[in-house]
Formats: structure tokens, C-alpha cells, sequence
């Protein structure tokens, strides 16, 4: 990169971190749990928020802000399961903004618990992006290779979770789950692990315990 | 963006693009078929280059730049094929950029037919940056859904070819891969599309033909 490119790509950083920290703030003030979901594409973003929705149903409300480059299918998807979803395409950008989610934010019910960020689907430039989360789960499906978290690190090192997805594919694949466990926490150690299949339903209650203990340290201002 | 971001990606792009230019020039002289391949991470493009390695063995000479953030894992997979191959790692980069082939060109041997480029694992960045490759293969992997063409339109309207690739897994996934095709070719009408298993060979004669004619055009002066 040369000096001109380092120093837009530092400024824009810096303004990203200004939005996502107002997001934060406001956030915990009405209570809200931020959750970025980080992934390369079709690694089972949407498919686990479908699940999670199931699962959360009558419990806890939900919201979902979709990022994709186009399309509307996502939003549409989660929509299907009863639960409020924006859709935020970024026109050909690799990734969401914070300023992207707060101009979302405000159409956002009082009455929410959880609210869900889809961020677009790269394993690389949303991983430099805070969006005032509260926490950030990473997603790597068993086809992909348990080899992935060394060659991509950024997004395992700033994981809150990995999220180990497709676990009904298990028997058809050379992955081993205690491999990438072992390769993310290499990258960061007490990484919090996962294994789930949202298709039949294989570890969802331990995530979703997760993601209610989190809710709660929101809640109590210890987040 | 801001009017000065936009002023650097298109500086960049134009930097990019000469410097490409020059490397489809040089290839072109060489008589050598450069082949850049785009995915998502963990869509085989290493598996299919083992594949194509053994396929090819005896009867066109191969090369290999491998494009990761980090880790020299693909050209040790690469080199253990008996193939040469240069890894370049980014450092956190998303994309490879024709300047990075330029420096590992002439360390290319003379007795080379194709140069393969495996791209940095990512459906978008990689798209916006010619390498000056004379083919360019985007690749899909069954378990990532049929539904990413319409999702990350730029990797596939940039594509010569589209290599649907896992097809050993269909029979464990709902993925669809004439309507994978199909959506492919909306964005781009025409598109070549194989299907491929790495793993069991289906495909591989069919590209490994396809590639042989890319390579005569070459040759040619036909490309």
C-alpha cells in the first residue's frame, strides 16, 4: 500500500470506531444484545438465525440486520420466521460499516433482546470492522476445511465464538472439529467453541444459553 | 465512501491495471495460459489443483502462485504434487494485485504451459483485480447454496468459467446445481460451467480440456 492508501484506510478505521462505539452505548442503554456474525460465504449465517428464531420463539425477541453485496433473500428469510430484518446491500463493498448500522438502528423496536448483525459473507475485511457489538461469533462450516483459522486469522482473533457449523456433514468430510478448535485457539487461546448443525439442531441449546448469559451481562453492566 | 477513498481505489485500480497489462504481455510471449482462480475460502481450489496436478502429470508442465494472509500450507500441497509453486502471503490483504505476480514472474521456469494463480479465499475483493491471467475460473462448492452467484454477482460476471465444485456431496445437500448455473448465467449469459469433484474425478476431463484449448489460443495469437 502506499502512504496515501495507508493513511484513508487509518482515517476510515478511526471513523468506523467513533460510530460503532456510539452503537455500543446505545445498545447497552436500551438493553440490546449486538451479535456480528462473521463468515465466508454460505457457511450457515442465515441457516443459524433461522434456527436460533425457532428456538428463541415466545423467549426472547429478535432482530436481524443483513448484510449482503445484493439481494434482499436473506432479510426475506428471516422475515418467513416472524422475526423484524433489514437489509443492508453494500453495492459491490466487502463488508458493513458501523455508520451502515446506525442508520438502521433506529427502526429497531424498543422491544428487542437480541439484536443480530449478518455481516456480508468474507472471512477477511469484516473482521476489521467493529459494529458495536457486544459480541462477535464466527462461523466456519465443516466443508470448509478445519485448516482455515491460521490462514485467516483476524476473524478468529476477533471472535468472541467460533461457531463450528454443519455438524450433520460430519460423517462425509475429512474436518476435524478438534482441530480447528485446537488451530483457532492457537490464534486465541479460550476461544469458546461450538459445534452445531442448525439443519438438526446439534448443539443449539449450549449457543443459545450463550447467548442468553450474554444478554444478561448487558443487562447488569458488566459487558 | 468519501470523494478521497474513491479517488485511491481508482488510482489503485488503474496502477493495477497496467501493471496487469504487462504480465498478460509477457505471459502471452512465454506461450504460457495464465489462469486466475477466485472462491470463498475453503471452496477446493487447492484440491482441484492437486487434482489437475495428477491429471496433467507427463503431459503439460504446471506452476502454482499461491495467494494466503498467511501460512505456506498451499504451495507445501502443491509442491508435494511435484509441481513448482511461489506462496505469497499478504500479510491481511484481501486480494492479490497484478504487482505481486510481477515480482514472482521471473522466478517462473521457461518450460511452463499453465500458471495457475490461487487467489486469497474470497468471493469479492479478488473479483475488481486483473491479474493478467488470460482465463479466469470462478469456483462454487456445493455446500456453499446455489443462491451465491445472484449474492456476489462481480466474481461471476468477471469469470470465464464457472467450476461448481464438491459434486460428491450432492447427494447430502440441497444444492442444486443446474440452478446454480442457472443463476450464474443470469448475471452472465453464456458461462461455461463444469461440474467437478476433486475427489472422485467427475469433471476434471472436461476442464483439463478446456484448459488445453485456452492454452492452444494462447498459442495461438487466438486469445
Amino acid at each position: 500500500m502506499t502512504t496515501k492508501t495507508i493513511a484513508v484506510a487509518r482515517d476510515l478505521l478511526a471513523t468506523n470506531k467513533q460510530a460503532a462505539a456510539a452503537i455500543r452505548a446505545e445498545l447497552r442503554a436500551r438493553g440490546i444484545l449486538g451479535v456480528n456474525l462473521l463468515s465466508s460465504p454460505g457457511s450457515g449465517k442465515t441457516a443459524l438465525l433461522e434456527a436460533l428464531a425457532d428456538r428463541f420463539r415466545g423467549r426472547l425477541r429478535l432482530a436481524v440486520i443483513e448484510g449482503d453485496i445484493e439481494t434482499e433473500r436473506d432479510a426475506e428469510r428471516i422475515r418467513a420466521k416472524g422475526v423484524p430484518a433489514w437489509q443492508i446491500t453494500t453495492g459491490g463493498a466487502c463488508h458493513l460499516e458501523a455508520k451502515m448500522i446506525g442508520e438502521v438502528l433506529g427502526r429497531v423496536p424498543a422491544a428487542v433482546d437480541l439484536l443480530f448483525i449478518e455481516n456480508v459473507g468474507n472471512l477477511v475485511c469484516p473482521a476489521s470492522y467493529d459494529l458495536g457489538e457486544d459480541l462477535r461469533l464466527v462461523l466456519l462450516s465443516s466443508p470448509e476445511g478445519d485448516d482455515k483459522p491460521a490462514k485467516y486469522p483476524q476473524a478468529f482473533l476477533s471472535a468472541d465464538a467460533l461457531v463450528l457449523t454443519k455438524s450433520d456433514l460430519l460423517p462425509y468430510l475429512p474436518f476435524d472439529p478438534q482441530r480447528a478448535a485446537a488451530e483457532a485457539r492457537r490464534i486465541k487461546p479460550g476461544l469458546r467453541v461450538f459445534n452445531v448443525s442448525a439443519l438438526c439442531g446439534e448443539g443449539l441449546e449450549e449457543l443459545a444459553a450463550y447467548l442468553v448469559e450474554a444478554l444478561e451481562r448487558v443487562r447488569s453492566g458488566r459487558a
